[in-house]
């Protein structure tokens, strides 16, 4: 039997025609060389962008359902079009909607989670010597026209698909192409030695992705994790072979931090005279959960005197929603004052090594010390230590912290 | 039981936000006075000319197959929209996709006819009181999203989705809205005197489409015509009435022509010297229908010594390619010369009371002699008589006849 190769090809690769003849140029070569494929397909370029425009001139509260189907739109128009050009090419090729290739999910329009893949058609598909090309993000709650009601799977959700798709057919491997050659060790653009980072852990992937890494989205990694797919991140445009994302055994955990994250959209609340009493966190948390306002980092200082002050990181753009709720239950929980500082960020290290080693916390201190940046939070994981500094002072923080940890230097076998 | 309506909006009627929320009042104030109703959409205006750009950019050749899956996308987007705007006029509504709206056709890709419609999720959607939007101009070739493709129905096939289902649903109208009041009795861009008419003749309606009335496709008056469909031809804009299409009784088959249709897209070819012998149309026609060379009129002179000239008008744009054919047929079958006349029209007068007074197609030609205009074709049916004549000649030949017959006048009972 052939090997199988699941794809994915990002918005960014679709942007026009020229690159989704490139595209179609790459599977292509891989078909040559006697792969199996099924390509997932994003919306082309700014498509996702232009619907939502139209709708949003329609009205401010879409509903979800009709919100759903019109998406969808956007990645079968990329899925023909890429069909059409492996036809150019002389590939036997077909595009499917998700709906089409058997994907079904429950019935949360706009977040829809996968319950399962009838892949009937797929297997059907590619035993008659197609290239099979699926619109990504999408999928419908049945398998009749009549009763299916199509459901998009929000953020990443083509990386979703592929990574579903590579668990239910045993695809032998699953890659995703973006713009970028892989995961690196920090934000090339602000630390220009990052380095590639050929073999990454599920969990330290998770933790970078959740601490603003963009590559990859979190859900695909996890559906990974728990299929034990194993995700190779990498160039559309190169012949790089990128990262690989994977099960790392336990003699590759390596006493090592891996990879450093940065996240700028974030903005910091306090909450000051909080009563310490129980119950208190749940009444603040529990009405900003309810209006969708998303709470990252809380740290919660020793109260005297009664009463406590309670820090907490929220997505900026959610800060002015999230005062005006404070305030408004201020008055019920009767803490005595709220403070925000809308110009702070996040950085984070991670690595499987760092539970084994607690001097790495300190170590990580001492170079934002020694660059005179004040720490405001810390919050840690098993495999992460985050601090939240000053956004301005980001870029000096990121530098020295990738410096002190010799990410800079290409990745050896331990001695 | 409520009164249920089907009503089209073709894509000039939803060619921006602000159109599409004028046609969601329409709906809505349809609603509010108590009907149930099923809307039929186009696409938004040139979306379907962007979508074959896109496709032209990667290929000139598409797979039919590819390019429906692609066009279909036009009409669900304009769906949701015209769903989302009813919901912000507090009107409940969903949309469907034609296959989930149950239409099923035969599998001819690009020109699929209507095989079946499966009424259950339509009906279903009625009894919840909503307004049921459906994707116009396509359906699927079966039922699950694993056996079914989904096709289009070619030039008008959303008139003719909404006959359809104003067939399928016993509907007690179908009402086709657009850019123009009605059908007139000429093109009023050049009769400034033109007159709506109020009701005409499925037989009426399909003589005119055929010779260049832009208002109504053919199929939807066969489909209206076979299943007793009254279809009202009627403005968005406007509250006018507009134009019936239905059965007329015998009573009211007067002695009149009712209206005229002009057709400027038109070529003549003339064979010179065609041998005069059996089976010679089949060896010319026949070649040119393989190629995909529409030929309307045919006139074939009587012959004399053995050879015949032989004369038919094709659609403007395929002369080029007719005329290369016919070069090669002139070999085999030994026709003297080939003569082409690309600034010819074609000037039609319809009525079902033209095959009770063969004095019409002397007042029709009486009228062309009166003002100096030579007729080079002529071809008549029970119900019409069309004329070839020179293309600049036109403009002053429609305001001619127009007024012999006296189309200015408004209709009036007979004594």
């Amino acid at each position: 039997m052939s090997r199988l190769i699941v794809q994915k090809y990002g918005g960014s690769s679709l942007a026009d025609a020229e690159r989704i003849r490139h595209v179609a140029g790459r599977i292509a070569r891989d078909r040559r060389a006697g792969a199996d494929l099924v390509v997932v397909v994003s919306a082309m370029g700014d498509t996702t962008d232009h619907l939502l425009d139209l709708a949003a001139a329609i009205t401010d509260d879409p509903d979800p359902r009709e919100m759903d189907l019109l998406l969808s739109t956007g990645e079968h128009i990329s899925g023909t079009l890429v069909a059409m050009a492996l036809h150019a090419q002389g590939v036997e090729a077909i595009s499917l909607t998700g709906p089409q290739a058997g994907i079904r999910t429950d019935t949360s329009h706009g977040r829809a989670r996968i319950a399962t893949i009838e892949p009937a058609r797929l297997r059907a598909e590619i035993d008659r010597g197609r290239v099979v090309i699926v619109a990504g993000f999408q999928g419908s709650t049945d398998s009749t026209f009549a009763t299916g009601e199509v459901t998009t799977l929000g953020r990443g959700g083509s990386d979703t698909t592929a990574v579903a798709l590579a668990a239910r057919l045993k695809a032998d491997a699953c890659e995703i192409y973006t713009d970028v050659e892989g995961i690196f060790t920090a934000d090339p653009r602000v630390v220009t030695d990052a380095q590639l980072i050929p073999v990454i852990g599920y969990e330290e992937m998770l933790e970078l992705a959740h601490q603003g890494a963009q590559v990859m989205q979190t859900r695909a990694v996890e559906l990974g994790w728990v299929n034990e797919v194993i995700i190779r991140v990498r160039s559309t445009f190169s012949d790089h072979p990128g990262t690989s994302i994977q099960e790392v055994s336990a003699v590759e955990l390596r006493d090592k931090v891996r990879a450093m994250a940065l996240d700028r959209k974030v903005a910091k609340v306090t909450l000051i005279g909080v009563p310490d009493r129980p119950g208190i966190a749940r009444a603040i948390f529990g009405p900003m959960a309810d209006q969708g306002l998303n709470v990252d980092m809380i740290v919660q200082n020793v109260g005297h005197d009664g009463s406590t002050d309670l820090s907490f990181t929220v997505d900026r753009t959610q800060l002015a929603r999230a005062e005006r709720l404070l305030e408004l239950l201020s008055k019920d929980l009767g803490f005595a004052g709220i403070a925000t500082d809308a110009a702070v960020a996040k950085i984070s290290i991670v690595g499987e090594g760092i539970h084994n080693s607690p001097g790495y916390a300190a170590q990580m201190f001492g170079a934002l010390a020694d660059e005179g940046i004040n720490i405001s939070m810390i919050s840690t994981s098993e495999i992460r230590i985050t601090c939240i500094i000053a956004e301005d002072e980001l870029d000096a923080a990121a530098r020295a912290v990738h410096r002190t940890f010799r990410l800079q230097e290409p990745e050896t076998p331990d001695a």
